[in-house]
């Protein structure tokens, strides 16, 4: 399989993965989305089933959608990344560059999808929160170190799938990281994948996410008329709008954890399993 | 197979996704419902099970019950909607037909199911949401949108279920839905199928919904004396009728969007799986 | 299979069905229990995947655990209960005898493990409601066509998962019951079961639930020395104790309903599957 | 397979199940993480995907993870534990050494995982509960007996999965403990594995957990000039630290009421199934 092949893959699941994963966030983090607070269950559920689409659309490349998880097979000592595809230099910057571009333009997707609710959303730091993970007690070192945990739980677990086939296909993937969010996701939001993480938070910096308070005010004036339909009322003061910050301190925790748990996982994975 | 039969398979099962779509929308939506308020997980779970039951019910067709899906596989190049059925006109009118008349039905049924909690509920705007979308911020433009990018995924990744055959059978699907409901259902409440959203809001038009809160008023005073029992309050004023609306204006989104949401899909999916 | 075989297997996976589907909803509605009001989707999964368990359990003979479902295999003009099970009228008095009396156990076992939160509940209403179903809005006959419509469809998609096997076994089930719970389960709280509600609601009727409270008061006086531990306040008021009613007038809906629509369901299964 | 190979696999199986239930409870419990109050229902799937996960890392000695499934196991009269691993004294105690040292091993993962969490709680309570079970009422006789019921369902369930394989592999042991977690865990907190329970209260009798208070009010405070981020509130009084206590009195109740059980279980499979 050719680096194209590969990248665009890769690209295509990761797109799926983060549109999802995104979005999920976005229905249960902006303004008068109709799964507002839908609680931290539906969060990993979306995620996690994020990740079962994606593994499907990236089926030809064994649907890794994540470097933590490709560094980590690396590691592992496999031969291949998925039946036909060698591990080599090429083929893992194919891999992780395809990741990468899929994240970020799964998140613009994302925000497509949810546009009239960032245009809603005054809080600057729930958009962000819908891109890129943000701790909830920061704490670089301590915050690395779940990431670390969180990630070599995910690969680890993947590897051992492999040893003991079942006809689950890319559901025990997604049901592990349904797992990983409940029990592990508390304390940095579970990147627990670079791309993830990157490419997102990229497109947060990159999106015109923090002129639209003002837009959204002039487009509900405009749509008063309608008859039947969410809710409606006029900002009764000028939309407050915190500063953007796409939070480039902390964008170096969930690149270099995750991939260091995974790096772990594969080492390990050869001495046990 | 004949028109007949594939429209009597696939109006059975889009009937029962219906049914229990609408269903679950009840549930949470009407007043005095057991599982009133439960949940945007409840939600995407009572849908995605209702695909499940439904693709198996429609076993004969391969459950697509989705206009969308059907014109996604046409677009796709593929040569048969299920083994056995070619791709061509009358068949695809089959479908759509069929999946149309189900969804009407499954709406009546799922009235009747929750009729005396329809007689119970004042606000018009919840009756209308068991039937059909309506979305939390209204801008057709950007509705349109989320549908097409909703329908997108639901479409691309079902072709792609198809390259990589598990044990999962329709589960795959019912995931699927989940997934969507779950992440891009925040802004319309994912039509992501015409016939879902037009059979019942063609329902809603017809069944007699607003006649309803006097009749409630009249049974629960002949039922005050039953001994155990749910909530058995008499309504402390005539109960408020809002005018009933069936939002034609809104309609056309959640049927073109899904449509050519789908059609890109069938189309991405010939150039990239 | 002789009919103490087919009695044995269907009493244990009833029983197995009937603990956990009346201990999920001891768990949301009773005083102090750790997952007291958890939701409706919490006690859709109790059910749910106390069915999964259940099937397993009486895999000798299908694990139908429910009289609309043997009666509904009748109708459906099936040759065997299960491999090597004749249909014929012993066999289906030896299936619904196990069923009943198995249900009747299991609510005895949900009582035992959940005693001391009996014991400190007040409201006999809640008691009952972990034994029996009580509809939402009391209508007989609106009630019996929703048991009707719920039944239908869990026995009509039973017999559609036997077309089209995968490798989901008795999840299938489970899912099936997830989905008719969210669903449909909203005016009565689906008992779509014969079984389910009758042998509980004898179980509730003779255990001695209404002197419990009395106890737990004298209970909890002897335990406050404990050090940690859960809620330890006592009463500041002698427990109010409702009067204990197994509400027999609505026993036939629960009972009927379900015959019903499982007949029915057999007799459209010949007709369209 | 030799001693410390049934070992290394239960201890790393039982370390990942107990990192990942752990994990769920201080997601849930513990104060200013991102599953705060998340309800029963993600503490189940918490649990039940801990186990999803530890079976498929333990598969070299089918993943019991559990002395009370050990023990079941042994009394249900079979040959081996797994293939190749005869049911003698010296695997037995391999067996269960290597679960209490995994479970010990794991609940120190999760509270690394979630150490600056551990150290914004002030309530030692529910320190505690992230570890070990707490019940809702005290009772040593009828939380015994609750122990004993729901790992019987566990046991007896579980050897039933093997009489009709499915292809859900380890799944199926994971949606069973999501249902006994729904349906049996409202009284105790459903240790039902001696493992589960002992491993981890040792951990937090050793883990300096109750001098953390004074230890993150520090480091909070040094942490104030960083920008974007979750809550950096200055605790407003110095934090109020209970007394430790890992409630040794109650520690029998779900290390017996488990064994017990799963005897049981072990001879009723013998006799019915």
């Amino acid at each position: 399989m050719d680096f194209s092949s590969i990248f665009v893959s890769e690209a295509l699941g990761t797109g799926i993965l983060i549109l999802l994963g995104a979005g999920v966030v976005a229905n249960v983090l902006l303004a008068k989305s109709k799964g507002f607070e839908g609680g931290w269950l539906l969060i990993t559920f979306g995620w996690g089933l994020g990740v079962f689409a994606g593994v499907y659309v990236a089926y030809k490349t064994g649907g890794a959608l994540n470097p933590a998880v490709t560094i980590g097979t690396l590691f592992s000592g496999a031969d291949e990344y998925a039946p036909g595809i060698e591990v080599n230099f090429t083929n893992t910057v194919a891999y992780i560059l395809g990741q990468l571009v899929g994240a970020f333009l799964g998140a613009c997707a994302a925000y497509l999808a949810y546009k009239r609710h960032f245009d809603a959303e005054t809080d600057e730091e729930k958009k962000l929160g819908v891109f890129a993970t943000v701790p909830a007690i920061r704490s670089y070192r301590w915050n690395f170190l779940t990431e670390v945990i969180a990630t070599f739980v995910l690969v680890f677990v993947i590897i051992a799938f492999g040893r003991t086939p079942s006809g689950l296909g890319p559901l025990a993937a997604a049901l592990l990281v349904v797992a990983i969010g409940a029990s592990l996701g508390g304390p940095t939001g579970y990147a627990i994948n670079p791309a993830r993480d990157l490419g997102p938070r990229i497109a947060y910096a990159l999106l015109p996410t923090h002129h639209s308070a003002a837009v959204a005010a002039k487009n509900v004036s405009t749509n008063l008329t309608v008859g039947v339909g969410g809710h409606r009322e006029l900002p009764d003061k000028p939309a407050e709008t915190h500063r953007k910050n796409p939070d480039w301190a902390y964008a170096w925790v969930p690149v270099l954890g995750p991939l260091l748990g995974g790096a772990l996982a594969g080492l390990a994975a050869q001495a046990f399993l």
